[in-house]
Order: C-alpha cells, then sequence, then structure tokens
C-alpha cells in the first residue's frame, strides 16, 4: 500500500522556484509557513532531493513547538520521517538535516552510490538501495508503504518534481503562488527535467482549491485520474 | 501620456508557456478564448515579441464576428493596431498578420534594422525606428501614446514579458494558469530573459482578482507602486 503523496511547492507569479544562480527566494510569508509546517506536522514522512540539500541544507524539521506537542500527545514521533532522494549518496554526513531534530532519517540510493559513502551514512540515518542508475520512485512509494508512511509530503525541488509528476506518482500538487517576478531563463521552475512534447501527452490535473495566503495564494490540484 | 499596460499570458500550472521544443500548446479552453478576444476588443492595440510570430505565425488578429462588429459600431477600427517588436526587423513579409484581418499594423525595429528589410516591411506596415541596439521600450509606450494608443495589450512571449517586467513599464499581468504540467528545463516560461537576482530585488505585485475559468484559473495582478 503506498502512501498518499502530497507535492507542496512554492513559485513566483512567473513560475519559478528560486533566482537563476539557484539561491533560496522568500517567496511567501508567515502565513503560508504556518501552513507548510502543518501540512509537515499532518504528514509521516516529507522527503527532498539531493539538490534542494546541497543547495540549502535544509533540516526539513518541523520547527513550530506546539505542533511538535500535539504530535508527541497523539503518540507519534516528535518529527516525520525525513526522506533524501539521492542516487549517488552526495547528502552531506555533516548536513543540518542530520544535526537538528529527532527521528528518522530515511536516504534512498541506488547501486551507483559508493559503498563507502553509503557506509558513513549508515551511521545516523536508514539508507536504502532502490533502483540501479537513479532511485527508482516507485520502489520507494512500496518501501515507504511497508515502513508504514500513509501520507508522504514532496518538497522539491524541480528534478524530484519532476520524476514525481512524469510518472503520475502523486495524489495532489498544492502550488503557493507568490506576489513576485523572478523571471530568467535559467532560473529553475516548478518543474524541470527533460520536460514533455505535445507526442506524449502531459499529466493533467483537476482544480481542488484555490486560498489566498500572504499576498499571493495557494493552489490546490489533484491528479486527473 | 503612455497607454495603460495589460501582460495577458497562459502557463502550465508549472509555469510554461509551451514544451521544450517550443511547439504552442493548448493551456486553456474555450472560455478563456472568448476572455482574451474580449480582452483584444477592449483594447487600442496588441503587441507581441517577434519570436512569438517566428514561432507561431500568430496573425494577432480579433476574429469573433460579434466583436468587431461591436467595435465598429462604437465607430472604432475593425482590428485594434497590431504591434510587433523586432529590434533587427526579422519580421517575414509573407506572415499572417500582413495577410489577416484589416488595419494598422506597426512594427518597432531598432538602428540593427537592416535597411532592405525595413523597406520591404514598410509596404505593408508602419515601421518605426526606436531604439539603437535594442527596441526601448520605454520609447514605444511613448509613440504609441502619441499615436491615440490608451489601452496595450502585451501578449509575450517571455522574452518581451522579461523586457515590460524587468523595466517595471506594466499595469496589470492576467496569467492563466492551465490545468496541466509541461515540465522542462529548457521549456520556455512566463518569463525569460536575464532573470533577476536576490540583490537586484524583484518586481513585485499585488493580487488584484482570482477566477476560476475553463478546467484552471485567471490570476490578476497589478504592479505594485
Amino acid at each position: 500500500m503506498r502512501p498518499y503523496v502530497i507535492i507542496n511547492a512554492a513559485m513566483s507569479a512567473d513560475g519559478k522556484i528560486s533566482t537563476k544562480e539557484h539561491r533560496q527566494t522568500k517567496i511567501s510569508g508567515d502565513q503560508d509557513f504556518a501552513r507548510v509546517d502543518r501540512l509537515r506536522a499532518d504528514c509521516d514522512a516529507v522527503m527532498v532531493g539531493i539538490g534542494t540539500i546541497l543547495a540549502d541544507d535544509s533540516s526539513l524539521r518541523l520547527k513550530n513547538p506546539d505542533l511538535i506537542a500535539e504530535r508527541t500527545a497523539q503518540g507519534r514521533e516528535e518529527q516525520p520521517m525525513r526522506i533524501v532522494i539521492d542516487s549517488q549518496a552526495k547528502m552531506p554526513p555533516d548536513g543540518d538535516m542530520f544535526k537538528k531534530g529527532t527521528g528518522r532519517r530515511v536516504i534512498f540510493v541506488s547501486d551507483k552510490a559508493p559503498e563507502e559513502k553509503v557506509a558513513v551514512l549508515a551511521k545516523q540515518a536508514t539508507v536504502i538501495r532502490a533502483g540501479t542508475d537513479q532511485v527508482d520512485l516507485g520502489l520507494v512509494l512500496d518501501k515507504l508503504g511497508e515502513m508504514g508512511v500513509q501520507k508522504l509530503m514532496v518538497e522539491g525541488g524541480a528534478t524530484l518534481l519532476w520524476s514525481f509528476t512524469s510518472q503520475k506518482l502523486f495524489d495532489e500538487i498544492r502550488i503557493y503562488v507568490g506576489a513576485l517576478i523572478i523571471g530568467g531563463t535559467d532560473a529553475p521552475t516548478l518543474v524541470d527535467g527533460t520536460g514533455f512534447t505535445r507526442a506524449e501527452g502531459f499529466p493533467r490535473l483537476t482544480l481542488k482549491n484555490i486560498e489566498k495566503i500572504d499576498d499571493g495564494l495557494l493552489i490546490t490540484w489533484a491528479k486527473k485520474e
């Protein structure tokens, strides 16, 4: 039984997730940060691609003490499981994800990941090989289901979102659209990767909800069956 | 007195305006096509960049006979003025814009445009030199104001929108967000060009309106003063 997959991401009004230098950019505000933390708290696991870790050294942790207390009062771990998709085991062993917060960290690597790097990471995380050249996301979802993850939040970046959307391995995609223009041919967008052609067809969505938050809006789409 | 500038464009849920092969892609539906035609009919002039003409051979004309009749009943030309920003005079003299519809066509070129190409275009359009290497959009707006254009619709593409937004030469930006994902590092986005850096600051917007149309939504932003 695979988890329910919610992709959550923020982009500028013109669809960019950061500047051309790949610098993290404040797209939303406090109200949206609180929403994202609430969503993290409600999920069993949160996931990013290795590119996001290398760019931002994100700890992926839930920060709001009230939400942490709420989880523990419900008999859950303080933190959702924190997952990185990292085909070649490039995860820095001194990353903030290991230093901050409690709970389980899981790194999915492919057969291409060097054994010595895997051994280092295995000291502070569960390292799972899933896939030959690249991490196989279908297999990842199977394994997460076996591990009891029922609700998974995928936070990006653009390459991981391409993998999830191109393989139609998501249930919802929640996109915060911020009140600014970033522009740039080389700026990363919400979904990068290879990109679809018309002949292949595009993943189609169903509009579920629109909500004004901070100076922008949150659009919730479901995968169209 | 410069015209009121409305940028109108459509993008996928992930901010793309066409596929990586730059193929025009149906992002909206009939209801939105009608909205765009209504907006064209309400404007004194519509504008695109030369890239859009070269990609799509767009005629830029108003097609709906009722809207054409409405304009003439108001004593206006059948068609809004059709404008192309074309620094090097690459506009094909046999383009659909010349063949279809009535009314004035205006091509803005820079001093870089070869005289012989300008001479050919001048047979079927008003060709105006405005700018040295590139067309100077501030000057274009001044000239359009002198020509009596009070309301200008800018339809793209991504490079022209970069020029308008980076120079803050717009009043409104209306973005239709379609219910599909296109993806792709190389797919053109709503605003391409050089892109902003954090240090420079970004053009900020004010959310004016959200409206569900077809399977997606129309977001209307105003430039934040």
